[in-house]
Parts: C-alpha cells; structure tokens; sequence
C-alpha cells in the first residue's frame, strides 16, 4: 500500500539555509523527502520551493483493529500538515499551500457547447489521470447534459444573459459554495467571468484559451490567426484573473499550419492543442506543482 | 550534369483551366514538369501555382564545339524564361516571377553587432546551402569587419545615427544599386529601415524578429517575454514592410522555457531559433517557394 | 451546396506530359481541377499525383424534381470515376484510387481492453472530422462492449485465444466481408493479425504502434524505451504488413521525457501521441491522401 | 563581481535523510545553496542529487592587497571542494563528482571533414556559451588546419588507417594527456574508437550520432531513414561506450520530413539538428548537469 505523503508549495522572501531548515524539520520529525526542488528568482530576491515527503508515522500498539490504524495514520497525516503550516509561516515567514494525498479535492467543470475538452477531461478522470472528485460540470447551455449524465456525472445548467449575468454568477457561487469546490476548471466556457465572481470565488480558475498568448488575446482567435497569415497556432492554459487573458500562464504549445489552413482547419488543429494543454495544467495544479506569484507561474514539472 | 530548370511563381484571380493551361504549355513545348504544386484561396479567389519544369533544348549540330553549345544552351533557357512570362502576363493575365537555375541572385546580409546569424549565413552558403552570390556585408558598426574579410568577403561600414540616418540609407541604396543586390537580408541589424528606404529599394528584404510575431513586436521582445512569464520563445522570419514588424511571415519556430530561464537563457536560446528561422527563409526565398499576396505568403515546401 | 468532387492517386513509372494530360483531360470534359500536387521518385522513376476536382455536371431540364436532379448528379460522378479510372489505367498506364466524395467508407475499428484511441476516433467521427460510416467495434475482450452501444454503435466480441485463433480471423473476415467495411482501423488491439488474414482481408488496415518505428518494434516499447533511457518517446501509424511493425509508416510524433518519467509515465503521456498520430492517419486516408508504394508512403497533406 | 560556486553532483544508495544531510553540511558551514535538485530512482533504489552553492569565505584582513585577498579565496574555494568531496565519500558513501566556477575543464575537439558541429561549437565557444579552454581540435584529416588556425586554435593532424589505428590512438592519448584535456568532444569524427582506447582514456567523451538512437545505430543513418521511410528524422548526444551507438544518451531531438526529401534533403535537415543536440549536450556536462548511472543519465536542466 502507497504510505500518504504531504506536498508543501512555499514561497518567500529568499533567506540563508532555508533548504537545510526544511530539510532538518522534516527529518528531524522522521519523515522521508520523496522530492524537493526550488528556485530562486534572483532579480525579485524570492524563493521557491516545492517539497514531497512522506511523514512518520507511529503505528498503534499490536492488535489494534485495521480501521483505528487507519484512523490513526489519517490524524497522524493532517496534524503533519498542521505542523508544517505553522511552521512555515510563523518561523520561515513564507507562504505556503499543501496538498495532502488523503484529500480528494473537488473540481467544477465550466463548459458551453464545444465538447472537446470537456470529454477529454472526464475521459483522463476516469483513466485515473487526475486526483479529484468531479464535483459538477457547469453549463450555460443545456446541450451537454445528457452526455453528461450518462457519464454518471452531475449537470447544473445556469443559463448567462447580458441581463441576468449578475443573478447566474451569484447562483454558480453558491453552486461551488454548497459542494465546496476547490478548483474551477473553464473547458471552453464562453462567458467572461466578472471581476466580481473572481474575487468573491476566492480559489483557482484555470482557463484554456485558444492562442498562443499574448498574441490574439479576446474574441475569436483563430480568426485573427488566419488573418495575420501566422505559421504556428496556439493554445494557453492560464489563471483567469479579472483581467480578460492577462492571468498567469501555466502551459502553452502549438502546431505548425501552413497557407493550405482554411480558418476551420485551424479550429480543428486547434482543439488538439487545447485538450493537451488544458488536461496538462488541470494535472500540475492538482499534483501541487504551480505556483502563482506576481503574474507568472514557477512549474515544478 | 543537371540540366537547367525554371520555376514559375504564378498567381491571379482564379479561372477555369488554369492547371491545364500552363501544364499544356510547357508540353506542347517539350519541356518537362519536375514539380508542380498549387493552391486555391478560396474566399479571395485567388489562384496560386510554383511549376518547375526543365525546358526543352535543342542542341546545336553535331561537332559544334562545347561552349557554343553551352551558350545556345543559356539563350535556350532565357528565352524559355521570357516567353512564359508573356504566356503567364497576357494571356493567363496572372502576376508572375521566374527564378532560373542559370542565375545566381546577389545577396546583401546587414547585421550590426550580434555575429550569430551572421556566421550561420555564411558558413551555410559556402557548404552549398544557398544558390546565391553574397555580394557584400553591410553594418552600421565596424566590428564585424575583420571576420567578414576573413571570410573572404566584402564589407561595407556605414554608421548610422538619428542625424545621418537619411545619408547612410542613400549611400545604402546607392550599394546595393551598384552591386546589382537583387535580396536584402537584414541578419539582427538593430536599424529600422525607413518607409522611404524600402519603396525606393523596391526588391524583398527578409528580416529576422526574435519572437513569435504578433506577440512582443517592438524592442527587447526576449524581456517582454520574461515579463509576461510565457512557458515557449520564438522567432519569426518576415518580409519587411513600412510597418514595422507587421510584414508577411515566412517561418516561424518556438523553444520551451520554464521559470529556470532569466532573460540572458532566453537571449541565448533564442540565437539557435533566429539561426533556424532565418536561414531557411531565406533558402525558401531563394528556391522560388515563397509567393506574397496581401499581407500574407504561400510557401510551397 | 458543396459540388460532389473526386480524389484520384495515381502512380506509375514517370513518363513526358503527365501533369498535362492528366490537367488537361479533366479540363475538356469540363471539370475543374480543385487540388493537385504531385511528386516524383527520381531515384525509382516514379510518378505520383494525386489531383482533386469537380466533375462537369450538366443539370437536367428545369422543372426536373429535386430527387431526380440529384439522382442524376450521382450518376454522372459515378460515370466520371469510371471513365478517369480507364482513362488512368489504359491510356496512362497508371496505377490509381479513386476516392468519390458521394461514398462513404465504411470502417471497423478493432480494441483490446485499452481505450484512449477508441474514445477519440469515436469523438473525432461524432464532431465529423472523418468522412466515414462506423461499421462497427471489434473486440477480443468485451470490457469496451457498454460503452460502445452507450454511443449508438455496434459491437462484435470475438475472443482470440491460441488455439482459436484461426477461427476468431475467420469470423473477423467473414463480419468485414459481411459489412461492406473498407478500412480497418487498429486502435491499440493487441492480437497480431496473421499473414493469412493480411492476404484474404485484402484492403487497407492501419495501426498504432507505441513506439517511433524502427525503434522499440515488438511488444512492450514503452518499457524497452524507458531501460534505453532515451530522451523522446513517438508512436506510430503504419499500414499492417505480414512483417510485424514493419509496415509502410503514414505518420509519427514524439514527446520527450526525462528520467524523472517511470514506465507509467511514459504510457500516460503516450496515450496522448497514439490518440493524435492515429487519428491523423486515419483522417489522411479517408482523405485520399496517402499513397503506398513499395515499403513507404507519399502523404499529400 | 560574481561570486565562486561549488556543484556537486551526488549518487548512491538512497538512505533516510540525505537531502537534509546535505544542506545542513553546507549551512552549517556558511555556504548559500542556490540551486538543488534531487530525484530518486524508486525501483533502483538509488538517490541522485546536484547541489550548487556559494562556499563561505572569511577575507582577510582589510588592507591586504587585492591579489592576496583573491589567492586566499581560491585556497578557501579548494577547500570547501575537498571538505565536501571527503564528506560525500565517507561519511555519505556516496559517488560525488564537484564542478567547480573557479576551474575552466580543458576539452579537445575531434573532427573529421564535416565541419558544420566545428564551426558551431567554436563560435558557440567564442560567444562564451561554454565555459571551457578549447585546448585542441584533433583530425583524421588535414582539410580544417587553416579554419581551426584562422580561429586561433591549435590543430592536431593524426592520420588513420586501419593498419595505424592502434599506433594512432596512442598517438591521440599522450596528445590528451600532455595537454591535461578533461572531456573530449567528437564533433562528427569518422573513426569508431577501440575500447582500448576508451579504456585507457578514462575521461568522458561525448558523441553525436545522427539518428534518433536506437534506430539505425551503425552507418549511415540518414540512408536507412530514407529507405525505411520514416517521417522524422533525429540526433543523438551521447556518452561513448566500447558497445559502439549504446552509450548513455544525454540528448536527443527530431524534425519532420516528407517523401519530398531525399537522403541529401536529409542530410542537410539532419545538420541542424546534430549542431544543436551536441552542442547542448556539451554545455550540460560543462555545468555539471549531467550524472551517469548504468547505461542511463540523470540530466539536471
């Protein structure tokens, strides 16, 4: 059996031996680094890192039954995790997130009508690709919710107009509220999220759009591809910030297209791009290894 | 030996036949078509065809000795060259440009300081890469000077300042006029070329922009890069225009970065994308593959 | 409306005039050539060409009903093919295939208990990228047999084990025979087909192989790749031969990998190169753009 | 002014506590990690690490003159690396090798008559990518003397036969020896080195072979690419073994051909790739990235 291991994402102000101060902590405390890896930015004086340990863990005395062991182990792991938390923001005054191979954290799947990445994400959850619960896909149309729930999977269609925008994002918040969301995914959804719902949303978005950004940021990018007579197109998986394409980038690729391309063509190329794109940054943030700081991402890949 | 061969770039409104049409040309003349390729712009209607066929050679009576052979030979070809061009003008009423394998066009390579594109040309050209003559190096510092004669070659120093600027594109001109230069290649040269400087040179100039156009047009696009926190660098081989940076692309490429990489990686993984990109825009160019139509090309590979 | 068009591929031994006659031929019976591109083995002295167009149609009497107007569009495309078949074969000598955009082929695909390919050739042919009827699935194992009907398809299971083999063919033949199916399409099925069914089979049948042939030929790549500790990992799509992994190669791609990448890894992220490259080919050929010869294909793209 | 660096590049038997034993050898000493990168080879059982930091050094009293002060930091630089290195072995029992920022490893470069991964590495050499002496180019041939001279660099012509291989090598390793070489580069040498002479070499030499290994090891490799009809070709940077194409590959890379290209088209795209796959591979070991185990590298980007 796999034991549960803890990931801590940490940054900070770069300070001496702060390698060897987790390093020691958690070994002294007898648990086994799997993985560490950091990065210095040197020009911003910020340090990074990302660090995979399994922590120690005691078993109760002989004879104790299987499920009050794994109660134990299970306690044993978040109290590891608080431990490190306030470790590392009250004696290394860095920022931290964990990620704890005992959650399951909950994902919401924003579509519209294009079904591309939405059957590829669902299709890699199922193939056991991503650690997470499908917690809903979310929908301003109604077209994929049969297919959806033939996936045995939950639909929540919340139609979106210029009028009830307001009334429709309050109703997706509370939606992500009542089934504690942790990570919105925006497979081709195509609606602008406010500023508003981003910021009252609190956790991560991760958006795909169809570009190779910053060039042929906003509407229709395919279309501005063809017209400027580009020979690579593109895609980019990014944080949505309340600035429309502007949010850290997490992955981005492209294809090679030529002036034998038609806009169509370019569309269906493009969908290749997208669902790798998009399934790879979805993968990273879920195996704990981006870290947002300013605008940009460090990707521990 | 290989005999001569002519490429026709040929492209107009689009008509019935026109495959057919010069096909039967160059037939019924006994030439033989090595290549052939086309393509359809099917919302501009516009047709597009490169053709390269051997034309037919008579060869003069027995026990004419080898030059005037060789002679009849090269008017064989030319005039093959001139009547096609005829065809293609008055009857098929279609824009045509010939490159004939008996010329070898005079090319003009300007750089400034950075060297990289500047050896990759010419060590390039003298392993047999580029059917041209590299009439002469041009720059607006001297530093290239010594090497570039060590090459064997021509070297011209033409500073350029704010207040000279329009004296040294004169005298600019007036090389490039005496030396017959039919290709401009601007190989990193740091001057932007005046809207004036390119109507009266009239022939291509292919420039090199170190990204992937239309993202980070203007100055210092590897910092602009950098900023932005994009995961691909690339490089752009483009005709140049009077606007800057927005001329038809011929060639396009990309390398990964991560956050490992400061500005001076990126700088330096980008000479290896330039070197590429520009090298094979300009063999491209020089094999007749490269039409431009509007503000895009067609590049038969 | 799109006007019905044909795809003819021809090859042979090269000979004067064939672009001409080929162009010119279509022209006089009033077609108008759409496509053609063509390329030429100097080596072998072979000619390709593969050259799309639309037949004349000359429509019947006004106040013809819809239904027979059309009947007699099908009629003279058929009457089209027959004649630029005979026309290729008589008179030029030419070997050719024709692919009529009024069929549609009719294809099975084959799978083991792996699914990526199946859901994506599945997604792909529901989104419409390839022109083709789903004839049915065929299987070895019916683990895939749910899903399948979930997407409205037909599902065969015929087991194949050692000693059944010869029979599990024979009926594998006799349900191809029975559909009408054109292409066989092996979608990571993981039986060896013989020679013998290669031979009776007779058309088309493409595979995947997890590796970038000729590297890895045989079973488990994925793990012969991770002990040779190579740095890129491809796959593979070839039309099946009697001699395994050896047949004509119609497309490959690679992703690279570093010694982070366990075995697992190297199989998840070749998942995403199998589904691309299979798909690409499959989608080639239903295109009419492909051209075996020999061990080695001439892709039209 | 940049200060000195220590690289250690660490591999053994994993044991509990390493990553902290190492970090907290060097914190406790004074020194500043900037970069440490671990990985685990699970089913081997065996940890791998590279660490580089800045050794603590005490300067002398103020007043001592500038070159005193610098003497006396070389002294402490070459103390912390036999510190560290005694370490390692004894108390780590670990395989350690140090790269040090305050040595410059000598390399010899051997050539044959393909010059295009000459002149690349000696201008990339030139434009200070690598940090290294370039202390020779060895040849089989006499025909790149003058270039390598024009470089100012010296150039050893050591003929070969098959009837002098073995009076050559001696001749090649006395050369190496007596000008204290550290890596040997093998820019396109067309002699297969004996195991005799890898044997008593002792030191690392880096090969680029020209085709994605294992596929077509052995001559000619563009030609068997061309004939089995592969649609990328590679190159491959490795490390020599006496088991000729089997050493531990360091780098590869690809690009795409079509049925267009023939073996010269092959050869030529082929260039680009071997340029830039070996000179990569070169600059990797240079900085110390890449650790050798098995027939397999750890490459630390």
């Amino acid at each position: 059996m796999t034991k549960p291991t803890l990931i801590a994402l940490l940054h900070g102000p770069d300070q001496p031996g702060l390698v060897a101060r987790v390093a020691g902590w958690i070994f002294e405390r007898g648990g086994n680094i799997l993985h560490a890896d950091q990065h210095r930015d040197m020009e911003a004086g910020i340090f990074f890192q990302r660090v995979e340990w399994e922590p120690a863990f005691v078993p109760p005395a002989e004879g104790t039954p299987g499920a009050a062991v794994e109660q134990s182990r299970l306690r044993s792991v978040a109290a590891a995790e608080a431990e490190f938390t306030r470790f590392a923001r009250e004696e290394l005054r860095m920022a931290v997130r964990i990620v704890s191979s005992i959650d399951r954290p909950r994902v919401a799947v924003f579509v519209s009508k294009a079904d591309h990445c939405f059957h590829d994400l669902i299709l890699r959850w199922k193939a056991g690709d991503f650690r997470c619960d499908l917690a809903t896909i979310v929908s301003n149309h109604a077209d994929l919710g049969d297919v959806t729930r033939g996936y045995g999977l939950a639909f929540h269609h919340i139609p979106v107009t210029a009028d009830t925008k307001t009334a429709a994002e309050a109703q997706q918040l509370e939606l992500l509220r009542s089934l504690r969301v942790e990570l919105v995914v925006l497979a081709r959804y195509m609606q602008v999220l406010s500023a508003d719902f981003l910021e009252k949303r609190g956790g991560p978005v991760i958006n795909i759009h169809h570009s190779f950004l910053p060039a042929f940021a906003g509407g229709r990018p395919y279309h501005q591809a063809h017209t400027r007579g580009v020979k690579l197109i593109g895609a980019t998986a990014h944080y949505a910030t309340r600035d429309l394409d502007e949010g850290p980038i997490i992955h981005q690729d492209v294809a090679r297209v030529t002036h034998r391309h038609g806009v169509d063509d370019l569309v269906r190329k493009g969908r290749d791009l997208e669902r790798v794109v998009l399934a790879q940054a979805v993968r990273w943030h879920l195996e704990g290894r981006v870290l947002v700081y300013g605008n940009k991402t460090v990707v521990f890949d």
